[in-house]
This record gives C-alpha cells, sequence and structure tokens, in this order.
C-alpha cells in the first residue's frame, strides 16, 4: 500500500528559528524512516530562483506591492507544479518552508492589499493544494530582527530592511490567520529554546502523521 | 482646462500589423497636436522588463501556464502602475500594444485556463483602468504567420514557434470577447492594405476622441 503525503508548512518571521528547527524535525523524521522531502521558495526550480531574484533585488525600490504580490504567487505556482504536487503524489512528506500565509500575512496584512484579495490570485497559483498543517513560529518582531543583526551572514533583502511597524503588523496578521484557520495554523511560542521549540514541532507532527497512516 | 486622458489598446496576433499601423495613428494624431504616448508592455519598466525575459526564455519548457499568467499579470501592473497611469493622469492619449485581452485571449482561451480566472488576476493588477477603446487586428493566423516569417529580422519566442491550432483558438478566443465587450473592442479587418487598416482604425479613434474633448 502506497503511503499518503503529508504537506507541512511553516511560517513566521525572520529570525524566528523556523529554518533551523524544520530542518532539525525533518532529520528526525527522516532517521524514523519518514521519506521526507525538504524545500522551501523557490526551491531550486530555474524559474521560481530568477522570478524570486526580481522580488529581492533591492535595485527594485519602484516594485508596487501588487506586482510583488503577483510575482510571489508565479514563484509559488511554479515550484508546485515541479516540487511540491510530485512528492506528495509520491506519498512523501513534504516540509516547506514559507507557503501561502506569507503571502497573506505580508501583501495581504502588512502592505495593506487585502486578504481576500491575495487568497484569491494565491488559489489561482494552488489550486486545491494546501497544507495539511502550518507551524506558526510567534515571536516579538524585535527579538526577531537582533537575531538576524546578531548571527546572520546574509546579505540584507529588500523585506529585511522594512520598519518594525510593517514587521509587526506581519505579526498580527499571521496571528489572525491562526484564528481563522485553526485546525490547519498551529502557533508555537518561538522565543523559547531551540529544544523546546523543536520538541514542540515534533509533538504536533507525529500526532498528525499517526493519525494518517 | 485639463484635457481628459484616454486610453487605446491594440490587440491580435503577431503579423497582422497592429504595431505598424499603431505607430502610424500615433504619429497622425501628433501632427494633429494631440498629446499622445505610444507603449507596449513591458514599455521599458525595468521590473517588467525581467519580468518578460523569464515568460520568453525558450529555455523555460517547464513553465506552467498559470505561472505565465501570474507573470503577465505581474509585468502588467508595473507598467500600468509607472507609465500608463500617470500618463492618462496627465490627460494624454496613450496607445499600448497589447494589454489584458492578450492574456484572456491566449492564457483564458488557448492555453485553456479559462476567461474569468484570467479575468480576476488580471483586475488584481489593473483595478479599474481599462481601455477605453481596444483595435482588434484580425487576420486568419496562417496569414500572419506567413508575414512573420517573410519579414520578420527578430529572432521567434516561445509563443511564435506554438501550433497554428494554438494561434486559431487566440483568434476564437479574441472574437468571442469582442462579443462580449461590443462597446470597448472594434474589430478591424487586418488582412486588407495598410493603408486601408491605417485609415479604418484612424476615423474610429477620431471619433471617439471628438467625443470626449
Amino acid at each position: 500500500m502506497q503511503n499518503k503525503g503529508y504537506f507541512i508548512s511553516s511560517e513566521g518571521p525572520e529570525g524566528a528559528g523556523k529554518t533551523t528547527v524544520m530542518n532539525l524535525l525533518g532529520k528526525k523524521l527522516k532517521d524514523e524512516g519518514y521519506d521526507v522531502v525538504m524545500t522551501r521558495e523557490p526551491g531550486g526550480i530555474m524559474i521560481s530562483e530568477k522570478i524570486r531574484n526580481i522580488i529581492l533585488n533591492n535595485e527594485h525600490t519602484m516594485m508596487d506591492s501588487r506586482t510583488e504580490a503577483l510575482l510571489y504567487a508565479a514563484a509559488r505556482r511554479q515550484h508546485l507544479v515541479e516540487k511540491v504536487q510530485p512528492a506528495i503524489e509520491a506519498g512523501k512528506i513534504v516540509i516547506c518552508d514559507r507557503f501561502i500565509d506569507s503571502s497573506l500575512a505580508y501583501q495581504g496584512y502588512a502592505r495593506g492589499i487585502g486578504v481576500e484579495e491575495i487568497l484569491a490570485i494565491n488559489k489561482f497559483a494552488i489550486g486545491q493544494t494546501m497544507p495539511n498543517k502550518t507551524i506558526l513560529f510567534d515571536i516579538d518582531p524585535s527579538i526577531g530582527l537582533e537575531r538576524i543583526e546578531a548571527h546572520s551572514n546574509r546579505e540584507k533583502n529588500r523585506l529585511d530592511v522594512e520598519s518594525l511597524a510593517f514587521h509587526e503588523r506581519v505579526r498580527e496578521g499571521y496571528l489572525s490567520l491562526a484564528g481563522q484557520y485553526p485546525n490547519r495554523i498551529q502557533v508555537i511560542d518561538a522565543s523559547r529554546t531551540l529544544e523546546e521549540v523543536l520538541e514542540e514541532v515534533y509533538i504536533v507532527i507525529k500526532r498528525e502523521l499517526e493519525i494518517i497512516r
């Protein structure tokens, strides 16, 4: 009998530790014998990488927020079609760093376009393929930004340099989404230690996987 | 008193002569003293140019049709915000080579995504800014393709190399749109001589401009 695919997304601001934690989670699940695919948009998909380069280019100060939202949806679509959907159909567990909720929180709430409109263009992009479970790494944005300052080696992109007020609106957006989709979105307090956060995420996901298998 | 802006789009397949005719129309109107802006998507807008390069790149054989549709909408949005809307607001006549109907005909009809869905993402992109008048250059696609073969110096892009059947679906799509929007879309028989086509387009547009001024 073929295993049923399972789709997990992780969400939250930069600096919340979601990439580190989800990588450790993926390793743990692989060690237990699960067939896990770790990915993130644009996920090494050539077309999506090129789209992302346009979005994050610091020269593009003229970029309209609706242009940005459409580009994210385009990159999401291509990554979904080339990588996420084939893996789910093959019965794998797909763990994706950021997915539709990033657009809803960043463009829908924080940029003020409106969640309904952003949801509509993203439904055009992803169709029925929603995550089975979304882990929301919740943290005070000032702590998240401090962590980036302290630890990150990467160059700051067009989103990192937004104001603290912007990142606070992003957080409000995420928490509002968690209220709207309580079954799908699990809020995790990401201000705790890495070990504590990982343990909680692991318990949530294991419970889910045991139900479906 | 400030002149009221006016927005004209031209539509039709490659090889129908729309670019040549509309350039001549623009020149004629300028000679008569109208303040005319000639443009086409991506219109020299840096962000839109980069998006268009992704769409038309012959290496991108994996591109999903919904990704393509979202990219066109993104490029359209940026061109609209940076160039079309400011010109209309300044009271100019904007003549744009291809606009929303290209997406409706190519992606909605010919690629089979559906006109309603393509209309929705394009409404997200353009809001209320629809052309006042659209000139549809109608021609049998086999004649259009022959003209490209015979005259064009440019390299063929990802759309030129689509099958004749594809271009026939595009034509059906355009004619169906003309039936839906009879007040906005004026169908012109583009199989005639350049002079005949230009004369008809000129009469149509002059009548419109005299009404609003």
